[in-house]
C-alpha cells in the first residue's frame, strides 16, 4: 500500500507553485510556474533514484531501471500543468501518485522485471495553446513536432520559444516510434464529474474515453449605432452567437444523457455599449462516447449554425478546433485495474471519461488504461475542485497494483 | 451660405488625427489622439478671430463676441471624439460645421447681437469612459464634477487625471447655473440611421430625442469541466447570457417599430474552451422616443432577466448605468430649423434622434434643437461610417440660418 501521508504532502506542495486567486492553481503549460513545478518534481524524482529525461515536447520521463533494462517500460503519469483557474489536483494527483507507487516500491525494496517511468505531459490543458494534449498527440504520431511547436498563445508566443525559454526543449525523441513501444501506460486522474461520489465509490474504472469535437465559429454582421439603426436594418453577430450558444445546449439534450455541449470562450468585436456587434469569435465543446452520435452533434451544429447565419444576413466560418474519436481503453489493463481495486476492497464502478487525457492519444500506440478517483460535487476546471488524502491514497493503492501486474516482480 | 469646400477640407484635416485601422477614426475621450485634435481645433477657432475657453470638465468654448457682450450667448457645435471604430464625421460635423458657421459670418462681415460660441463637448462617446454625454451632464447639472472625475476607463485611469494629464482640465465653471444661461444651443449631427438617405432628402428637423437605458447584468454560476460535468448539473453563465441577449431582441421587437435593443459589450469569465463560464457580465442597451414604453421595455428586460436565472439556478445583479428620459427639443428653435431647411429648399422632414446627444442634457437647461444630415446606408459608429460634401455642406447652411435667426443681426 501507498504512503498516504506523503502523497498527501507533496500535492499541497506541488499546489503552493503557481497559486490562483481563490485556493486553486494557475500554473498554465509552460509559464515560468510551470518551469518551477517541473524542478521540483524533477528534484523529487531525482532525490528517489529515477534518471529524468526530457524529450522535444517537453515531456517529462524519469525512469526506474528494471532487473532487464531491455524490457518495454511501464508509463504512469499525468500532467502538472493547470487551467488558468484550475484546482490543484486535476493532472497534479496523476503525475504525483505515480511518484508515490515508485517511492513505494523503494521503500519495499521491490525490484521488477520491467523498468517503470514516471511521466509529466506537456500542456494537457490546453488553454494557453490550443489543442489540449498536444504533447501525447505528438507521442502518438498524430500530430507533428512543427506543427505543435506553432501554436501560439494569445499573446501571440509560441509554444517552440516556450519551450526553449524555461529550458525544457530535451533531446529526447517526442515520437514513440523512435524508441521501444511501451508494456502499458496507466494513467490515475480525478474523475471531474459527480458520479462516484454520489454513488460512495472510491475507484472509477475507466472503459473508455469519449469523443470530443471543438469548432470555432466566426460570425460577422455590421458594427451600428445600437440607438440609430431600426431593428430590421441590423446585422447582429453578437445575437448571432446567443442563437448558436442556445442552439449547441438544444443538440446536447436531445441526446441526452450521455450527450455534452457548451461555448466556453467568447470573443466579441468591438465590445462597445453603444455597437451592435460586427463580429464574435466563439468556440463550441460537444462531446459524445459514441462516434457516430457524436459526429450527428456535430453535423447538426454546423447546419443550425449556418442557418441561424443564413436567416440573420450574417457571414459564417466554422473551423475544426481539434477532434478526439471515441477511445476504448485495453481490455487487460482494464482487467487489472478492476481487479485491483476489488483486491483492494475499494467501492467501484465501470465508468466512461468525460474529459480528454493523455491516456487517449496513448491508447492509439500502446495498451493503456486510466484510474478515476472521485472529486468533492463533481467539480473541476474550478479554483474550488478538491478532494480527500483518502481518495488520492486509494487510486494510489490501485496505480500500485495495476503496476505490479504489469511490471512483473 | 457656408463654403463646402472649405468645411469638407476642415473634415478630412481633422480625420487624418486618430486613424482607425480602416478608415474611420480612434479618437477616443481624453487620449493623446483626442488631445491633438483639440489643439488643431484651437488653432482653428484663434485663427477665426475667437476666444478659447475651456471648462473644468474639459470641454472647449469658442467665442464670437456680440455687438452686446452681455447678451446671452448662441452655443453651436458637438463633439470631437470618436468610438474606437468610429467614423469621421459622427459628432465633428457638428463641431466644423459650427466653427464653418463662424467663418462664414466672418467671411460676411456680419456681426450679430448675441456672442456666438462654438462648443466641444468632452467624452459624448462613453465607451472608453461610461457614462455618454457626461460633460453636457455635468453642464445641465445633473451629473456632480467628482462623479464625472471618477470615471475610470478599462485600465483603471481615471477622467479627472486624463483631464490634467493632456492639459484640459480649464478654468471655467463647467456647470451652466454658474454663467447667463445660453439664449439657445443647435448642434448639428449626422442622423446615424437609414431614414433621411432611403427617402432621397437632405435635412432631419429633430423634435425629440429618443429615451435610453443602460443596464449591466453579472450572472454568476458554476466554472466546471464542459467534458465530465452532466447537462443537468452545469450553472452555465454563457448560456444564460445568450438568454437574456435573445430577450432583449424579443422585447425590442414587442414593441416594433420605434422601440430598438441590443447587447454590445461581453465579459465572461473565465472565457477557456473547456470550462463552463461562471460568471458573466454585460450591458444592455434600450432605447425608445415614450417614456412609459421605454419603463415597460426596462421592467420586462429585468423580470424577464431574473426569470432566466431563477430558471437556470444562476445568480444575478442588474445595475443602471445611466438612463436618459426621451427629451422634446424646444419648439420655437425647432422652428427655425424646419423654415430655414425650406427657405434654403433642403428637402427635410421632421424626426426623433436614435442615438443620444449632448443636445438632449443641454435641452433640461436651456432651448435646444438638432439638425440631422443623412449618412450612407444609416451606418454610424463603424469605420465605414460617411457623408457627401453636398450633405455637410447642407447641414452647415441650416445651422447658419438658425443662429442668424436667434443670435439678432
Ligand atoms: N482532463 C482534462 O481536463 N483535459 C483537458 C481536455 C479536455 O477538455 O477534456
Ligand atoms: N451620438 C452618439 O453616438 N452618442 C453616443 C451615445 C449613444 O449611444 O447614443
Amino acid at each position: 500500500r501507498s504512503d498516504g501521508t506523503r502523497l498527501w504532502g507533496s500535492l499541497m506542495e506541488m499546489a503552493a507553485i503557481g497559486p490562483g486567486v481563490r485556493g486553486g492553481n494557475n500554473r498554465q503549460a509552460l509559464t515560468d510556474s510551470d518551469a518551477q513545478g517541473r524542478r521540483l518534481f524533477a528534484r523529487w524524482c531525482e532525490g528517489a533514484g529515477l534518471a529524468v529525461s526530457v524529450d522535444a515536447m517537453g515531456t517529462m520521463f524519469a525512469r526506474r531501471e528494471g532487473t532487464d533494462p531491455d524490457a518495454a517500460p511501464v508509463l504512469i503519469g499525468s500532467h502538472l500543468d493547470t487551467q488558468p483557474t484550475g484546482g490543484r489536483f486535476d493532472g497534479v494527483l496523476g503525475v504525483l501518485g505515480a511518484l508515490e507507487v515508485v517511492r513505494t516500491l523503494n521503500d519495499l525494496g521491490i525490484r521488477t522485471r520491467h523498468p517503470v517511468e514516471v511521466v509529466n505531459w506537456t500542456n494537457e490543458e490546453g488553454t494557453r495553446f490550443a489543442p489540449a494534449m498536444v504533447a501525447s498527440a505528438v507521442y502518438a504520431g498524430v500530430m507533428s513536432l512543427d506543427e505543435a511547436y506553432a501554436a501560439t498563445d494569445a499573446a501571440g508566443i509560441t509554444l517552440g520559444a516556450e519551450l526553449e525559454r524555461i529550458g525544457f526543449k530535451g533531446s529526447r525523441p517526442a515520437r514513440v516510434s523512435a524508441g521501444p513501444a511501451p508494456r502499458a501506460y496507466f494513467e490515475l486522474h480525478i474523475e471531474q464529474g459527480p458520479i462516484l461520489e454520489a454513488e460512495g465509490l472510491d475507484i472509477g474504472v475507466v472503459t473508455h474515453g469519449q469523443g470530443t469535437r471543438w469548432l470555432q465559429v466566426t460570425l460577422t454582421g455590421r458594427e451600428a449605432h445600437t440607438g440609430s439603426t431600426p431593428m430590421p436594418r441590423r446585422l447582429n453577430a453578437g445575437l448571432g452567437m446567443a442563437r448558436v450558444m442556445e442552439l449547441v445546449d438544444t443538440v446536447a439534450w436531445q441526446h441526452a444523457p450521455l450527450a455534452v455541449g457548451a461555448v466556453g470562450h467568447v470573443d466579441v468585436y468591438p465590445n462597445s455599449r453603444n455597437i451592435i456587434a460586427g463580429r464574435t469569435v466563439f468556440t463550441i465543446d460537444i462531446r459524445h462516447p459514441e462516434l457516430a452520435v457524436l459526429d450527428a452533434m456535430d453535423a447538426a451544429i454546423r447546419e443550425g449554425t449556418a442557418a441561424i447565419a443564413a436567416r440573420m444576413g450574417l457571414g459564417v466560418e466554422i473551423a475544426q478546433v481539434n477532434a478526439f474519436d471515441p477511445v476504448a481503453f485495453d481490455p487487460a489493463l482494464v482487467g487489472h485495474v478492476r481487479v485491483a481495486a476489488a483486491r483492494l476492497g475499494y467501492g467501484h464502478r465501470d465508468m466512461v471519461s468525460g474529459a480528454g487525457h493523455d491516456a487517449c492519444w496513448v491508447a492509439g500506440v500502446a495498451p493503456a488504461a486510466m484510474i478515476f478517483c472521485p472529486c468533492v460535487d463533481g467539480l473541476s476546471h474550478n479554483e474550488d475542485e478538491t478532494i480527500t488524502p483518502e481518495w488520492a491514497k486509494a487510486g494510489a493503492d490501485v496505480l500500485l497494483h495495476a503496476v505490479l501486474a504489469t511490471a512483473e516482480v
